[in-house]
């Protein structure tokens, strides 16, 4: 066995990363999971992987899983994320995690550099949901999926265990893709940012603390439908102009009151919206996302107390329900400061942030220590054929992915 | 000939008039014009009008008409409205004046009375516009119908042609439903407010100054969707913050700046309408209305001033189309007048106001003196199951209708 080389001086070959990102892209941007066109994405995913030597494997509920070598009994350092998009998706979303996973699995190959904790690289199944459930692979890694949910239909009448089955896992085996605490030594994602918060600064790399959890609150407002010539102003009970108050209060609590991280109102629906009655209800989707639990609590409960207020004011009933609350997941610090080390090594400023999106991380942390690096996205714009990270700082995530394998391998 | 009996001391015979209300809703009142049981209402009301000795007859447009006598080549009392209703609509809209004005007939009758200019009853065609387009009845009476307007087909196929043809009209003779100017001595229709004005003030009769104009726009804002939580607030440019900031600012144009009499987004649609992504577009539909051509002109303008400099704040971009601008009508102030001193005479408060929704009488006005007379609208409910009109108040609409038409009668 050799020496090991000084990991400081550990890179990807980064045109080999891109080749591999062109490869994958050349087949289509939509490649929804469990189709046919996400198969042939697997497949060459797989062959990568059997390339450079990894030992592949799929698990019961479809993920795939390459390990670097077996010589050692002790918990993983398991990298990697997913390759499934949305409809008219991007070549970055998950692909760019995915493949530098692999890059440097065979960077260490190349060095022959033999790790602590066995370098296992997974490609998560149906991370995007867009049939199914979101974070369905790393869902199903923690063992939260029930033999219940194998009979649900997607929207062409087939069930899940059928879905898993057409990707090569196994659905009657669906309980022995859950992995137990401590068989994971750590969990490391690259990520595309997928907003336009590293662009804005300037800065490459994202070192992510935690990813957002999200409260969502259904919010009806009930006014009177009236004839909009025959009503006069000081008469109405407008659900439209009780709701923009309402939309402009949620802008100001997180925007200037900076009470959550993000707070946004993006489905409205005006009944009966006509253009010649004053609207007598409005619905409308309420989001809020922090990275703490009790600041959107609080945040919610702030605009419930404004709702109150407009509704003292204008007559115009609001009825809350809160539909889900996720809670929000930390990072692993001792994962983030190796990410810090590592862009220190390679010269590469970096940016503490949070998560805005759920990533399967959100999922394994429940089970191991987790950290994201995240690269910027042009212009924010991600889940659109549009999405686009600069080569350069593709390559950049991987060389500080790669640096953070290497430097989490240590951790006790 | 009896001799003229004094016309302050004429009544209607007010439970006649509410057994002819029930009659009428005793078939239903979801009555959509040319449909069957449009005609069987006009059955109804043709047999009232003949039972009352009027001469009765259907135009080429299938207005219904009845005369009260013949005996002079003067030009006419118009006086009616119209039976047919939307879906699910009330007992009351159109239904009153139509048959309040029947009713005036049968009065006079009774009291024999003869008038300088004979009074004719009119039940006009298709004023709610359910199929093909409001108002039909008293656009034709005016000669803005043309022929190719014929070949119009409504949503079950039948052209406008059969549809005139199935209420008895003669679409081949359709110019012939014009009237001249001169023709017609004055118009004058009581109608239920369909607004909540009246009853907050606690007035039993409105005397419409005139029927407000209308502008439309559409209103486009476009921002940029992005994922709603990757974005940070102040990245973000949000097309329904924009909307929202928009609608307040047409409620403040009218009921606090007062520049036109009232202003109204009554439809409004959120694109992707996804509660995770920042909206990007928002269509909506501004309505102004006012008495006053200039003062909707005005507050338009204001309105894409205040727009211009939210788009300048926010930088979401706002285009405006003008869809249509419907000129305001004003009643004729002798009638106006005729109809404030009915309702001395019968000791009745009265309050000068515009009327919101458009009436035949606004296509009435441009070939004759038109006047108006309103009646409250319970909590101002209309085009609805729940419209009332108390009764009593029916009867005041009717007994000042009778006293406007014998003081119209001798305008000069």
């Amino acid at each position: 066995m050799n020496e090991r080389p000084p990991i400081e001086s550990a890179r990807v070959n980064g045109s080999r990363l891109q080749n591999r990102i062109e490869q994958l892209a050349g087949i289509g941007t939509t490649r929804l999971a469990f189709s046919k066109a996400d198969v042939k994405g697997r497949e060459i995913v797989i062959g990568m992987m059997t390339e450079i030597g990894l030992d592949v494997r799929i698990d019961p509920a479809g993920n795939i899983l390459g390990r670097r070598s077996r010589h050692t009994q002790n918990p993983v350092v398991l990298c990697g994320s997913h390759i499934d998009t949305v409809q008219n998706g991007g070549r970055f979303d998950g692909i760019l995690g995915s493949l530098a996973a692999i890059e440097s699995a065979a960077t260490l190959q190349e060095m022959d550099y033999v790790m602590q904790h066995p370098l296992e690289i997974v490609i998560f199944a149906n991370e995007e949901g867009q049939s199914f459930s979101p974070l369905f692979g790393s869902r199903c890694m923690i063992g939260a999926l029930g033999a219940e949910d194998l009979h649900i239909v997607d929207a062409s009448g087939r069930t899940l265990a059928q879905a898993i089955a057409d990707i090569g896992g196994d659905p009657a085996e669906i309980d022995r893709a859950a992995r137990k605490k401590g068989e994971i030594h750590a969990f490391v994602e690259l990520h595309i940012e997928q907003g336009g918060v590293l662009e804005d600064l300037g800065v490459p790399i994202g070192v992510v603390e935690g990813i957002s959890g999200i409260l969502y609150s259904d919010v009806k407002l009930t006014g009177l439908p009236r004839h909009s010539g025959t009503t006069s102003m000081n008469l109405r009970k407008d659900a439209l102009v009780a709701a923009s108050r309402f939309v402009l209060e949620v802008e100001r609590a997180s925007r200037e009151n900076e009470l959550c991280r993000v707070a946004t109102v993006g489905h409205l629906e005006v009944l009966p919206n006509s253009l010649n009655i004053v609207p007598g209800i409005v619905n409308l989707t309420l989001e809020l996302r922090d990275l703490s639990t009790e600041k959107m609590q609080g945040a919610y409960e702030y605009l419930q107390r404004q709702a109150a207020a407009i509704q003292e004011q204008m007559g115009v009933h609001f009825r809350f329900a809160e539909r889900a609350l996720i809670e929000p997941v930390p990072a692993e610090p001792s994962i983030m400061r190796a990410i810090q080390e590592g862009c220190r090594v390679l010269g590469l400023r970096s940016h503490q942030m949070p998560s805005g999106a759920g990533h399967d991380a959100q999922m394994i942390a429940r089970i191991a220590p987790v950290g994201m690096i995240f690269v910027p996205s042009v212009a924010g714009i991600s889940h659109s054929e549009a999405e686009f990270t600069e080569g350069e700082d593709c390559v950049h995530g991987a060389n500080v992915l790669l640096q953070t394998i290497l430097r989490v391998d240590s951790l006790s």
